[in-house]
C-alpha cells in the first residue's frame, strides 16, 4: 500500500548529505588523537559548540560563550533536563502554550509536572491568559516553577510571537521570578525573509532564560544533536542533573566537521526543498475547504494545523486515515490536557511531492467520510 | 607538569582506530538512504543490535533476540533508567555490592533511592550477608525494590562472583520477588583465560533480569553506547521510560561497520596492550608493600584495588599526588554511603607504560608522606 507519511516531523531524507557526511569523517576522525577515548563531559565536543556559537550569532546577532552551551542528544534531551530542574515535587506546574509539542507534553506529564495550558492565538501564548492565570495563582500561593515557550514557529500552530509580546512576557516572568525555558528547534527551518523576531535570551530579563537548539529540522533526528545554554548559577546545576555521561563526541565530530564549511548551504538548500513542498500543501488543502475549514500558514517550521468540521468523527477519521496509508498527528495530541479539538497536525518536510499531491486529497475524503 | 591519570576507567588511546572509524563511515554512511532522517527509536539501529547479539552468542552461547536489545548512550543511560524504572518514590531501596561503580551510586542518590550496601569479599557480594539483609527487611516490611550487581570485574575491587553464588543470589533474588540489574560493562576487558563465569542472564531465573552492556571500555567512552535487554513486558516498561528520541544512528551506524569486521581482533589487541599495563602496576605496587599493604589482582576490568595503611591521612595523600600530578580515585567514591576508607582505586587502562613506570613509585612516596 501506498503510504503518505504527513505524521512526524522531519527533514526532507532524499537531500540528507549521507555521502558528505561520510567524507566528513573520513577528514576528521584520524584527526581526534584520544579524544573519543574520553568521556565527552557535560558540555560536550568543543568544535561543534563553536559552530552553534557561530550559529546564533549569524542568526541572532549575540552568542553565548562556548562554555554555557552544553550539547545534548537531540533537544528533546534538554527539554527533559529541563523538568527535572524545576519539577522538584509531583504537582509542580509548568506553563506552557494551551497546545505544544507531544514529546514535551509526555516528557513534562512523567516527571509528575501540572501542566498549565495558556491559550494561544495567531501570535503565540496569549498575554493577558497568562497575567490572570498567575495573579490567580499567585493569590492560592501556587505558583508554577517555570514557562516552557515554543516562540518561533509554534508547535503545532505554527505562530511566530512578536517583540513586544516576548517583552510583555519577560516582564510578566519578572514579576513572578519564573524562568524562561525557550524551545527553539525550528528557528532555521525558513521560508519566508520577514520572520524574524529577537530569541529572548538576546532580550534583557530579569529572570534565567534557557534556550535549547537541535539540529534534527536541519540536519535529521538521526544525529541525536542538540543543545541548550544559559548562565551560571543555573547551567551547573542543570549539568548536575545530566546522567548519561554525555554526547557522542564521534557523532558531534563528523557533524561538525561537515557543517564547518556547509552549514548555511545545507539548509538553504533543505529549505528550498522544503518550501515547495510546503507551498503545495497549502494549494491542495485549499481546494477543500469543506474539509480543511482554515488552516495555519506557517513561515517556518515543519507544521501546518488545520482546522476540521466540528462534526468530524475523529476516530473514525483516523481509520479511514490509516485504512488509505495516510499518517497524520491528531489535535488532542498537543492539548496539555489531551482535549479531543477537531484539528489535526500535518508534516511537510519529509513526504515527496508525489505523496502529497496524492495524499491530501485522499485525507479531504477521510474527512468527508468521518462526518457524523 | 608530568600527569599520571589513574583516576578514571578509560581504554588506551594510542590503540583508537580513529582512522578504521573514518574508513567505515565512508563506507557505510553513503548507504543509509533515509535512516539519519528518521528518529531511531527506543531499540536503535539494527545492525548494531544484531552486533551485540552476536557477540553475547559468542561470548555467553546464548543471545537475546535482537528486539530485546535497547541501544543507550552509553552503559550510563541503562544504569540511570533502571532507577527511574524500579525507584517509585524516595527512599525506596536498591541492593549494591557496599563498594561500587561511583557513577550509578551518584545516579541512585539522586533518584531518590535508599542505597542499601551489601559487603564484598574477594568474590563479590556476600550471599549471607545479602539473605540476612532481606530477611531483616522484609520483617519489617521495607523491602528494597531491585539487586543491582557487578558480578564480573567487580568496579573498584576486580571481583569474579563464582557461579554458585550468582545462583543463589538468583534463589534469594526469587524468594523475595526482586528484579536483578547485572551491569556487565567490563565483559570483554580479560586479561587470562580462565575467567568465565556464565552471566545471570543465561541461568534459570524466577525474576526478570536486566542486562547492561558497554562499548566504552573496548572502543571509547566518547562514541557513548551501549545497550541494555530483557525480557517483556519489563523491556516495553523500561523504554516508555526513555526521553531522549533514542540513540544516535549516526555513531552506532559507523561503529558496526567497523565492529563487522574488526569486533574480536580489536579487543584481542587492547587487551594485550592493557593487560602489560597491568602488569606492570602489579610488579610495581608490590615494589612498594609500606605503601601499598594489599591489592587486588583482577584477570579483567580496568582498575586496582589498593588497601593503604590505616593510618594514612587520604586528605593529605591527595594533596600531595595533586602536587605530583599524580590522579587516582579515593576508596570512598566508591563506598555506597561515602564511608572513608584506607583504599584507592588505579586505573590501568588509559595511562602509558612510561607514566605508571613514574606515577607508581611517586603515588608511593604521596602515602608514605601522608603517614600520621
Amino acid at each position: 500500500m501506498d503510504s503518505y507519511p504527513f505524521g512526524s516531523g522531519r527533514p526532507d531524507p532524499a537531500s540528507f548529505p549521507n555521502r558528505e557526511l561520510g567524507e566528513a569523517a573520513m577528514r576528521i576522525l584520524p584527526e581526534m588523537g584520544n579524544q573519543l577515548a574520553l568521556y565527552p563531559g557535560s558540555l560536550g565536543y568543543l568544535p561543534l559548540r563553536q559552530l552553534m556559537a557561530d550559529r546564533l550569532l549569524k542568526r541572532e546577532g549575540m552568542a553565548p560563550a562556548v562554555d554555557e552551551i552544553a550539547l545534548t542528544n537531540g533537544s528533546m534531551q534538554s527539554v527533559t533536563l529541563m523538568a527535572q530542574m524545576f519539577i522538584e515535587k509531583p504537582g509542580d506546574g509548568v506553563i506552557m502554550e494551551e497546545f505544544s509539542y507531544s514529546g514535551t507534553i509526555g516528557a513534562y506529564k512523567k516527571e509528575g509536572a501540572e501542566l498549565v495550558g495558556i491559550p494561544v492565538d495567531e501570535h503565540g501564548m496569549r498575554m493577558d491568559a497568562l497575567a490572570d492565570e498567575l495573579k490567580v495563582r499567585a493569590d492560592k500561593g501556587n505558583l508554577p516553577k517555570f514557562i516552557y515557550v515554543l516562540a518561533t514557529f509554534q508547535n503545532p500552530t505554527g505562530a511566530v510571537m512578536p517583540l513586544a509580546r516576548r517583552k510583555e512576557l519577560l516582564q510578566i516572568a519578572a514579576q513572578y521570578e519564573l524562568p524562561v525555558v525557550e524551545d527553539h528547534c525550528y528557528a532555521d527551518t525558513v521560508y519566508e525573509d520577514d520572520y524574524y523576531v529577537p530569541s529572548f535570551y538576546t532580550l534583557p530579563s530579569e529572570v534565567p532564560v534557557v534556550h535549547i537548539e537541535s539540529l534534527s529540522k536541519i540536519l535529521g533526528p538521526g544525529v541525536r544533536l542538540g543543545c541548550f545554554f544559559t548562565k551560571q548559577p543555573l547551567l551547573g546545576q542543570i549539568l548536575s542533573l545530566r546522567r548519561d555521561g554525555g554526547t557522542s563526541t564521534l557523532a558531534a565530530a563528523v557533524v561538525a566537521e561537515y557543517f564547518r564549511e556547509h552549514m548555511w548551504t545545507h539548509v538553504d538548500k533543505i529549505n528550498n526543498i522544503v518550501k515547495e513542498k510546503r507551498d503545495l500543501m497549502f494549494k491542495l488543502l485549499g481546494q477543500h475547504p469543506d474539509a480543511f475549514e482554515w488552516f495555519s500558514r506557517p513561515k517556518g517550521g515543519l507544521f501546518i494545523w488545520v482546522k476540521l468540521p466540528e462534526a468530524t468523527d475523529r476516530v473514525k477519521c483516523e481509520q479511514f486515515a490509516e485504512d488509505r496509508g495516510v499518517d497524520y498527528a491528531t489535535g488532542k495530541a498537543f492539548h496539555v490536557h489531551n482535549a479531543d479539538v477537531a484539528y489535526l497536525r500535518l508534516a511537510f518536510g519529509y513526504a515527496s511531492l508525489k505523496e502529497i499531491q496524492e495524499g491530501i486529497p485522499k485525507l479531504a475524503e477521510c474527512v468527508m467520510q468521518a462526518q457524523t
